[in-house]
């Protein structure tokens, strides 16, 4: 019998060639961090393929490219391309894509085809004939693809014996005979649009092409046609076998004797070339012996080595290394989106412009938790000199930045963020900030560098207190106010810390009542714009403590694990305001330190009820205030003081009327801030009570 | 009047001018760090000139150096020194330093000279007559000195007049004389070695110089004579004015017509030089027109711009910027103990090696907070490459890392901590540490794996745990407990944290019974000996977790400021146990969490007096658990347990037995552990009494 099968001609086809564009793996890994996230059940694509290929040498590529996401149409990938389904299936594992029985993957995607072809629908279109799955494992850490693709098709028949071998159109036909049939197959093309097609060539009207639907009412056909993806001179393509099945159930009576056109449709030198579309005659067809309700499927992809297996490819070499840095930093935080924090709005922290006010221990450390985070916009302001007691602390800083002299911080700060990474947007102002009771000599320096100040602040989100002196915290505490920015304040003590937000209100509005004072506190929180500033619990205007400082008092003497401590809580105090629903606004907790983790607790799920205090990363508090001596932390909430020298109505509506002529008398002389702010009429209160050596109890007229 | 004095030849003196070595700034930096501290009262230093100079363009030289600080002897400046005392006033501030009332500050010295020549003190010891003052300023964190010299000479008598200009010695006498001269000054400095002396030459014996006190018994004095720093031929050096106010008070008589030698005794050309002295007759003396009980002082040095100032001298452009560094460094440090813990060791915390297990977002944040704490010694080890992702989350890391595939981690962290700081001694070791339950195919890799982590951590005195898996975390906490080391854990969830320290018991003897289970607990506290490891909680044996893991599970999903958060706290907590007088053994609260703040101020209170408890640096927790979101933080302590997987008797005595037999037992099979722990045991007991199906109530026989 083996013997007698030698001498058939046993018609046999070409394979797809899968093509993936690099376009592909970058949509598919935008696709999984933001949309797939953890699902790995399989979502429809499309491929396409062509039956233009004129080379011989050409595989019979089926493409998958960015677009293969979006539901294409014809006319996105060129006139004569065929668009074909397909099923991905993209693992969360390299374990899961192995594990996944790849027989009985292709087998439901046979039975589908199997399915169209039983009802009738693969008649219709016979598009649904064509299909790919394809399995993958994106390693998004290392930017490697693990993929194999199938092209299932169904063994019924089982075998095709031809007459002869396949020839040539242009041996069978004459030029004017195939011109004739080229016409008939572009008006068939331009109104049904189908990848097969029935053709009947009757001796007065010519060549027409028919949908295969329309078969069963026809008489001589003379060829069964479909666009053919191969170029070989001897063998067809792929889509072929599941066309036959089709004609196999519905027209057995037709199979032997049919004559099929693998229709090949290029253009070569300018010229439209079809002549080297094969013309095919089906001697004899044997089906399958066993009889299953569905025929067996087969398709998948051999390797590179010619192996039935997946493959891999490697694109952290050829992508830009900009771009890899970039995508690898956007990864790690969309992780969290999936399955942590699904409502965390990463874009608004990304968008967030951050300016911060010194680049020492805390700048440094607060600037690479905001990188972290995704924070692209960072502004530092500072007027010192690397020295060569920094890096140690100050972890933008190197040894060589300390040379000759040192390099200005804000600059080196700001060049080391891009250095880490290239994506940032850094700038460093070099510019000392005026301090009340400094006293100014050259008033036209000074003035410029408000305005720079002020000008940084208007241009950034939000403001970082991180400088080392107290007085140096109040021009931009009260010019964040004044603008309605919300500012992160950080101070460090030996073994303690404070980390807190100010209250944030409305940028100033001179048309707006904002002088009234608070009616209280309800609910044993405060709202966002009601919380205190830095200087609300002060009753003394802030003045120069620089004089006279000891050296142990000029250095930051701190225990050096408080300085990334109070950085990190200082980052996350800010990504937990932006989460927040309501922002700046966001209510503060009154104060929780006097309470037992067990009543934290019962406050914690009363919280989660009324869930508008919360921020989808927890509480907000005011400030957060650290003991590292016992490790202890409360989390204290104060309000805003009437008379506060930095952000009470009094001093910014004094600031807005006489702008910088105010702030010249602030820096000259501290004392002018407590008149303004009330402060001066409030102690002499207090001093008069005390004159009246408490003739009678008083319920404190002094406020 | 004036006209008659402008033919007078009066007298002028040469003053000194002060000559510093760098030396002295540099032991003056050290003195104020480690020994000063705050404490500017003046203390005694001690400075030399010579009479050796030869050349006339050379001014009369007062020098300190390093040496002025350890009351030096003649032996150590050279034959022709003479050591003079001063007193050091070196102030905490510029301001206090401006602030020093001059007048009242040299007059304090005159009178201390005046008392000297009263009481004749200054006669027996005419060293006591040539003092200096110096104020300073030490600007340590800019290696700026401010200073200013006085040489403080008495205005009595107001006015010297002269016969005739001063004559060189070689012009007066014959060469034979002076040799004759020469050779009794040499006598009398063997014998009385001071710097004035009063000369007679008898006509038989030739010249004798005798102590100044002997002058009252002698006769014919011949001249007055002092070494003479002056190399001018036509002036004395200052230390002649004090002595003629001695002599002035003590030989009145013998004032006017006295003849005074300035003994100038140099080398030229390898020659002994001694022609250039000056001879000086005094005509007649002028004494002040006030009387004041003291005479009037002068003396402050001018500056180089020829006024009476301070001067300034900026080392940090002279000094080798390696040198600078380290003492920037130190500086920082060493200033906490000079107000807030005096009882500190830093030398402890510099000479502590420091093992750090991954070098990843903990381990980059760890080095550097164990290098500003002064750590020198630095080893990571990880078998990572730096990734794209890396370098905005772990802070030795750039985008330069990230190309070509990568750095190597833990080298690159090394050289990084060099880049920073390069005194410090970081060292990287790519290796991966072995796990229970990763089957182990490269038995011989793998053991040599485990022999160079063995001995790294006997190399070091601290091991950081700051790897990702639980797992790679087993081997090297059952060696640390088996060498005795301590072990710092540090590990993150998405916005929690556990920061411990391992129980730390001494390396293990086989000779010691440490099997027996503990006898309970004292006082509310365990013993460092007693708390239990990592791994303590545990009823399973860890394994392998790493597999099938999804992309969030892989990457380190947290919120990026707990990571700041714990590595500061891990080297907090190590320090602190450093510090505690009981290191390791440090016991430990059992937990406070459910203390309200009162409560634990009370707590507080009551540890403070038991001071046993308390490091100078505070509490000593066994752990820090986080919760950002509600920002909690609570101190659990537990106790080791005797069937921990890592840290029980029963496992470290298999190892100590068995070596790498055990070891690779366990990488191939974590069961293995559940069985030499005892954990098997265990979970068959509670199977069993799961079995009686409760038969009675029973007191838990599960230990």
């Amino acid at each position: 019998m083996s013997s007698a099968l030698e001498n058939e001609k046993i018609l046999q086809f070409l394979p797809f060639s899968s093509v993936i564009s690099s376009s592909f793996w970058h949509k598919l890994t935008q696709m999984k961090i933001d949309v797939y996230a953890l699902n790995d059940e399989p979502v429809e694509i499309t491929g396409y393929y062509t039956n233009q290929s004129t080379s011989s040498r050409l595989p019979a590529c089926l493409n998958v490219d960015y677009s293969s996401f979006d539901n294409p149409q014809v006319s996105d990938i060129g006139s004569n391309g065929i668009l074909c389904k397909g099923l991905l299936q993209n693992t969360n594992t390299l374990e899961a894509f192995k594990d996944i029985n790849k027989q009985n993957a292709i087998n439901k995607c046979g039975e589908q085809i199997w399915n169209d072809i039983l009802s009738g629908a693969a008649l219709s279109n016979p598009g649904l004939l064509t299909r790919f799955l394809l399995l993958t494992f994106a390693d998004l850490k290392k930017y490697q693809f693990y993929y194999w693709f199938a092209f299932p098709t169904l063994v019924f028949p089982s075998k095709i014996i031809l007459n002869e071998e396949p020839k040539e159109l242009n041996k069978v036909l004459s030029n004017e005979e195939i011109l004739q049939f080229q016409q008939a197959y572009d008006e068939f093309k331009a109104s049904h649009g189908q990848s097969a097609f029935v053709v009947v060539k009757n001796p007065e009207l010519g060549y027409k092409c028919h949908p295969l639907k329309e078969m069963v009412n026809l008489k001589d056909i003379t060829w069964i046609g479909f666009c053919d993806p191969s170029s070989l001179p001897t063998n067809p393509g792929w889509p072929l076998r599941n066309l036959l099945a089709l004609l196999a159930h519905h027209h057995k009576e037709h199979l032997v004797g049919l004559s099929v056109l693998c229709w090949r449709d290029g253009v070569r030198d300018g010229q439209r070339r079809v002549g080297s579309s094969l013309l095919i005659e089906i001697k004899d067809v044997i089906y399958p012996t066993e009889s299953d309700s569905i025929p067996k499927c087969l398709g998948w992809e051999k390797n590179e080595r010619g192996k039935l297996g997946a493959r891999m490819v490697n694109l952290s070499n050829s992508m830009n290394p900009e771009r890899l840095v970039e995508s690898a930093v956007d990864l790690n935080l969309k992780l969290m989106k999936w399955r942590l924090l699904p409502e965390l709005n990463l874009d608004l922290i990304q968008n967030t412009k951050c300016l911060l006010l010194g680049a020492g221990t805390l700048g440094c450390y607060v600037a690479r938790t905001l990188m972290a985070w995704g924070v692209r916009h960072i502004t530092f302001i500072d007027n010192g000199r690397v020295s060569y007691s920094n890096p140690v602390r100050q972890s933008l800083f190197g040894f060589d930045n300390c040379l000759n002299g040192g390099q200005p911080k804000a600059e080196s700060a700001a060049n080391s963020l891009r250095q880490i990474f290239p994506g940032m947007i850094s700038r460093g102002i070099d510019l000392r900030i005026p301090m009340p009771g400094h006293y100014v000599t050259d008033t036209e320096e000074v003035e410029k560098d408000v305005q720079l100040l002020a000008d940084a602040i208007d241009e950034h989100d939000v403001v970082f207190l991180l400088t080392d002196t107290r007085e140096s915290r109040w021009l931009p505490s009260m010019l964040s106010a004044y603008r309605g920015k919300l500012a992160i304040n950080a101070a460090l003590g030996f073994d303690t810390y404070l980390v807190m937000r100010h209250g944030q209100r409305e940028p100033w509005n001179p048309g707006q009542v904002q002088s009234e004072k608070s009616k209280g506190v309800m609910r044993g929180a405060l709202a966002g714009r009601q919380l205190g500033c830095y200087f609300c619990n002060d009753v003394v205007a802030p003045g120069d403590s620089t004089k006279d400082r000891t050296l142990d008092q000029q250095c930051t003497v701190t225990r050096p694990g408080i300085s990334l401590i109070a950085s990190g809580l200082a980052v996350e105090l800010m990504v937990s305001v932006l989460q927040h629903p309501q922002g700046g606004n966001a209510s503060a907790e009154i104060s929780t330190d006097a309470m037992t983790t067990v009543q934290q607790q019962q406050q914690q799920e009363m919280d989660n009820k009324e869930a508008i205090n919360i921020s989808p990363l927890g509480v907000v508090p005011h400030s957060i205030r650290g003991f590292l001596h016992r490790h202890q932390q409360v989390l204290p909430a104060t309000e805003a003081f009437f008379n506060c020298t930095a952000c009470s109505p009094l001093v910014i509506q004094r600031y807005a009327e006489k702008g910088y002529a105010f702030l010249a008398e602030v820096f000259n002389n501290a004392d002018v801030l407590e008149q303004v702010s009330g402060l001066a009429d409030l102690h002499k209160d207090i001093a008069s009570i005390e004159d009246w050596d408490y003739p009678e109890e008083s319920e404190g007229s002094t406020d």
